[in-house]
This record gives C-alpha cells, sequence and structure tokens, in this order.
C-alpha cells in the first residue's frame, strides 16, 4: 500500500475511549454527552420514518433542512446564505472539513492550522498533497497573529479558524476576526472555519462567526455539526455553508465522497429547527456544568484554564505531575479513574507543556463522580 | 479554487431524479425503490434511540454489527474475516469506494475500471491523484479479459469489480474471477469490489464474491451496502471488508474522512441481522419485478438486454430513436413520462451505443403505470 498518512496511529479519541472502557474510568476524553438527547427530537425521527423518507435525499442535502440552517446562519450573523446555492448537509463536521479542505487545497498548498489543532485538520490537508503548517497558540491559548503573520509564504493557499476552540475553551474575538479578515485578504486565502461548538458560549460573550464578517464570509467555508448542539453526536449530521463558487467546488467533491446524509435525520432535524431557537439556553446548560466541574477542580492542585465556551476544560497538571502528557492522562485514566485527553494529540511535535483536557458534557452525577476522583489528587 | 475534478458535473442520478420531479414522469432512473422498508427494521431503529444510542459509535462500527456482517460473509462467501480487524462500517457504499481508492492510489498509479462503470470510481481515483483507465466490456456486456490484459502496464495498481454490474445487470462469472485473481497476482493489483447487489442475482445463479476466492480476497476491499438489501437507501450504511493489513490502512483514512457511521441505524442493523438471513428472497423479490417489466417493455420497440442481476434494466432503443444517449434519456422523461439512466452517464468518452437503464425496484403499480406510458412507444 501506498504511504497515506505513514506518522498517523489511531485517534487519540479512540485509544482514550478505549482505555476509559477498559478500566472503568469515567470517561471525561473523548468529547460527548452521556445524557439524552430531547426525546421530541428522536420522535421526529421516527416520525420521518414512518412518513417514508428513508431513500436517498437531494445530494446537497434536505430542502427543509437547508432552509432551516440558513435562515438560523442569517438570522443570527446578519449573512445572506441562499439555502439553494450556499448549504450543503454533510455526515457530520469531520466529512465537512475533510471535503472542505479537499476543494481548496492542491499538491504543494500551504495550509496554516492553529495549534493545539483539532487532530482530522492535518491528515485532510496531506491527503490532498497539502502541507500542513502549524502556528502555535500563545500561552495563555490565544491565536499569535503576529506568528501567524510569520508563517505566510507565497504557497500559503488557506487557514483553518476554530472558534469556540477545541481543545482550549478559547472563544475568538471580534478583534481576532477583524486580523483573520486582513491577512485573508492580503494574501488571498481561504479560510475553513470550524464552528461546531458555536452555540455553547459562556459568560455572556458572543460566538464570532465568519458568517458575521462579509469580507470573511466570501472566502470560508463554514463547518457546523447538529450532533454537539443537539446532543446526538452519533447521528453524523452537519453542514457546510460557502457562497456559491466555494459552494458548487464543495458539492463535486461530496457527491463522490458520501453522495448523501441519513434522510430521516435531516428530516428531524428540519422539523426540530421549526422550533423556535431551539439551541437557545445550550450556553448556559453549559455553562452551569463549567461552574461545577470547575468548582471541583479548583479544590485539587490541577490548575485551571480559562474556559470561553465549548464544552471542554483545560488544566496544567505540573503540580502533580512530571510525566509527559500522554503518559499523565494514562495514568489518570487507569489509577485514578478518570479518562482524559492530553494536549499532545492536538500537535504534530512534542510539547513541553502539562495539559489535558476534560469533557464536561456529562450528567451531573458523572461529574460528582469524577470529582470525587480527582479529589484524591489533594 | 485549484481544478479539482474540472471534467466533473453533476451526477447522472441528481440530474435526471430532478428532471423526473419537474415533469412529474415515473422515475426509472437513479436507483432507490418506492415502496418501504420492512416496519421491524424501522422499529429497530427507534428502539435503539431509546436504549440511549444517540452518540459515538466506535469509529470502526458497532461491534454487533460487525460481527454480524463477518458472520454473514463467512457463512456466504466461505470467507474468514474477523470482525475485529477485517470489518469497517462505512456512510454507504459511495464512502467505502472513495476510501478504499485512497488507500491504495497515489499519484500517477493507474486503476483499470470496466466500463460502463459508476460514476464515482472516476473522480475518486482522480482525487488521489491516480489515473483511472476505462475498458470496455464486450458487446454484450462480459468484462472482456484481453483487453484488461492489454491494459495493463507497469503503473497498473489495482482495480475496481462491480458485480452484480451496474448499469449492465451482469453478474460475473467463477471464471471472470479466476481470471482476475490470475492477473491480480501476477501484477501485484489490488482490487476494489463494489457488491452492492450482493443479494439480487436472478435465475439461480450465485453471486461470485471476491470473499469465496481467497487468492483475490487478500488483495481485496469488497465494498457493500445495507442500503440496496433492506430498501433504505436513504440510511447511508454499507461496509467494507478486507484483511488485517488492507483494513488498518482502510481504517486511518476513514476516521479522518468521516470518523464513524449514524449509530442508531447501526444498531438497528445488528438487530436486523439477527434474524435469519433476512436478505433471503430478495433475488426472488426482484427477479418477479424484472420478469414484469421485461414482460411491459417486450410489447414496445424497445430491445431487452440480458438482465442476471442488480434492479436495473438495460435497453437498446435504436428502434425508436437516432438520439444520443443523454438527449433520448430527455426526451422519455419530458415527452413519454419515464425518467431513465443514458448509459453515457457511465463512461468518460463519448459512446456510440443506443443505450439506457431502467430501475425496477418499483411498486407494481409504478411498473405498471411506466408500461403503460412506453407502451406509447409501439
Ligand atoms: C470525532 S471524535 C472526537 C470528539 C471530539 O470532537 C473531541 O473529543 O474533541
Ligand atoms: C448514489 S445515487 C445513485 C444510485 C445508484 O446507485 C444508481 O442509480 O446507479
Amino acid at each position: 500500500l501506498p504511504a497515506k498518512l505513514p506518522h498517523t496511529g489511531t485517534t487519540i479519541f479512540t485509544v482514550m475511549s478505549a482505555l476509559a472502557a477498559e478500566h472503568g474510568a469515567v470517561n471525561l476524553g473523548q468529547g460527548f454527552p452521556d445524557f439524552g438527547a430531547d426525546p421530541a427530537l428522536l420522535q421526529a425521527l421516527t416520525d420521518a420514518m414512518a412518513a417514508g423518507h428513508n431513500q436517498y435525499p437531494p445530494m446537497t442535502g434536505v430542502p427543509a433542512l437547508r432552509e432551516a440552517v440558513a435562515a438560523k446562519l442569517n438570522a443570527l450573523y446578519g449573512s445572506a446564505y441562499d439555502p439553494g446555492s450556499d448549504i450543503t448537509i454533510t455526515a457530520g463536521g469531520t466529512q465537512g472539513l475533510f471535503t472542505a479542505l479537499q476543494c481548496c487545497v492542491g499538491p504543494g498548498d500551504e495550509v496554516l492550522i492553529i495549534e493545539p489543532a483539532y487532530d482530522s485538520y492535518d491528515p485532510a490537508i496531506r491527503l490532498a498533497g497539502g502541507v500542513p503548517v502549524g502556528v502555535p497558540m500563545t500561552a495563555e491559548y490565544r491565536i499569535d497573529w503576529p506568528a501567524v503573520r510569520a508563517a505566510l509564504t507565497p504557497r500559503t493557499r488557506a487557514l483553518v479558524l476554530n472558534t469556540p476552540h477545541n481543545p482550549s475553551g478559547r472563544v475568538a474575538t471580534a478583534q481576532d476576526l477583524a486580523e483573520l479578515a486582513q491577512i485573508a485578504e492580503q494574501h488571498d486565502l481561504f479560510v475553513i472555519s470550524d464552528e461546531v461548538y458555536e452555540h455553547m458560549v459562556f459568560d455572556g460573550a458572543a460566538h464570532e462567526s465568519v458568517a458575521r464578517h462579509p469580507a470573511l464570509r466570501e472566502r470560508s467555508f463554514l463547518v457546523s455539526s447538529f450532533g454537539k448542539t443537539f446532543h446526538v453526536t452519533g447521528w453524523k449530521v452537519g453542514f457546510v455553508a460557502a457562497p456559491p463558487a466555494l459552494s458548487a467546488a464543495f458539492r463535486r467533491l461530496h457527491q463522490y465522497t458520501v453522495f448523501t446524509v441519513h434522510t430521516p435525520s435531516q428530516h428531524a432535524l428540519a422539523a426540530y429547527l421549526a422550533n423556535p431557537a431551539p439551541w437557545q439556553g445550550l450556553s448556559a446548560f453549559y455553562q452551569a456544568k463549567r461552574d461545577r466541574f470547575r468548582a471541583a477542580v479548583a479544590a485539587t492542585p490541577l490548575k485551571l484554564l480559562p474556559c470561553e465556551g465549548t464544552y471542554f476544560q483545560t488544566v496544567d497538571y505540573s503540580a502533580v505531575s512530571d510525566l509527559p502528557e500522554l503518559d499523565f492522562a494514562r495514568w489518570l485514566t487507569t489509577e485514578l479513574g478518570v479518562a482524559a485527553i492530553p494536549l499532545a494529540g492536538f500537535y504534530q511535535r512534542p510539547q513541553e507543556r502539562r495539559h489535558v483536557r476534560f469533557c464536561f458534557a456529562k450528567r451531573d452525577d458523572t461529574l460528582a463522580e469524577a470529582a470525587r476522583r480527582l479529589g484524591r489528587l489533594a
């Protein structure tokens, strides 16, 4: 076999979920809720099947769902996406990211990714023949714009933005997006914007979508997911919003990557989105879980880093252990019974820091049990 | 944007489905049933959701489904696939084909495809940097083995097999697979075997899977789909079976292409496959529809070609019209009210033949209405 992604193993999420299961650990590793979705959403899927929606949908997605997505984005971010030409339903966020990167990256093209970076960006760029260029965030996990500028070359083709940011929990500011817009315009870059945590932003902050910024919107593939927002990560339905020329290119590849996406789930999501703003309250819901989890961690020697969005909390464990991140995450899982994700899994090169990420999208009793176990560190 | 698949438009299936809808034509174009799935299968999906199976499944697929797939293949084809290492659940057949081709094709590699060929093979090969090499079938739509041998070069890396064959309805023979095994061994080729119609084989013939032939099995990615077999083309769940080294390479790419597949559908299919051989009777069911449709067409000047498997019937319309295939298919749709697929959609180069394909996976009343309209050709 040709050496495709020779340096790539099993994703860290799979590795840690397996280890957690094997050791009966509380799994705060891979990001998914351990509670149920709204029964009304599940009922809507059953209804869609009963209504006969079990055959191929249109290649670009069920029209009612594309309309609901465009309406939502346009209402929230002041954009003017057209559901006919600008929205494509994807088999989850990962497939949206993969296909968008295949669209705009060719052999030798460089793509800037802000590290720590979700682990699928790098291989998706490499599979397109491109060269991922990691730009480290600042020590406070802010985007380091001078470092971004320094990484630009004549071959830089695109930048992958992720806000709210996994794993750091940072949320990009309007100033960040203004910087990005300036760079993208000056260097004629595409932007792949991973906004799957768009509805989890805390302390009253606003999510700054590329859709909100006209100069960015016209050169961006906005990627999002219903799995995170509606507690159904296993449904694997997301969307990509992009202006017509970009969407046309996206669809050309999408139709040969997966062709279409689970029909009854699309109908169910369309029906569910007909409720008034069903994502409302999600930020408050997760903010309460964040606060609960932070209070527990604050009683241990783990040092809390800021968490402005997402359902992830990163901590510095250097007061507890000198182990490298992967070893510490294994130790936490096997010895303390709490699984976490080492931030090393989000970098191409070894790091000096001592940071792991916990997912707090869990029932309160799960978080309480995790807190009890983490309390043994004190 | 870089010129990815510049010669590729919207798939012919999408084009003809849209035209059929616009003109109220009986849609015998795109291949999907117009009748419902077994209510027990739909109920199983509802049950899976109620049981809480709505979050990420394991990356390779739900274990019970992988076990059911391995058990089925091993029982039917005498193989010994291991559900742990050899089976991966995919987001439908198209994603299985795409990812398998990404695995074994690198820049400059040539891949033989037997034409007419399903339209996703060519772009999937090109996206991997490979060169699709079309090998025409014989006039009777048999694989032309001398032509296959003549097309081999030192850069030939793989061959895409499709049996039962879409669009021709031909079924490969044991002799065909013996020829393929010899060529593949001599030239060290990978085989991507599209067997999504494996359970639709007529007149008592047997489906010759690559899984049945040890020399082929060890170098093949066997791609199949539950959508065709269980009348749920919109569920987009399929699988790839391949020996451990090939499956490991497949999974490395799969995890960054879609990562995972709709969890409740996987549980539903696993439960459904616990029934004794739920695909039994499918061949007889479609053979009766084939016979009904052929009887109707026999009363028109359209000339029937053999149909040994799949749910497609190809006809020669040269006694009716001199129009090129795409034009005739449009005319049939808009003027006669029956949508079909021009076989031109399955070739890279223009063809001289006058053939279109009808899908007979339709209710008997739908087939009767199509027959009534086609009767106007007489
Ligand atoms: C796609 S599995 C990983 C889930 C996730 O997004 C995360 O844990 O970061
Ligand atoms: C994936 S849409 C096309 C359905 C199909 O397999 C066909 O009509 O040939």
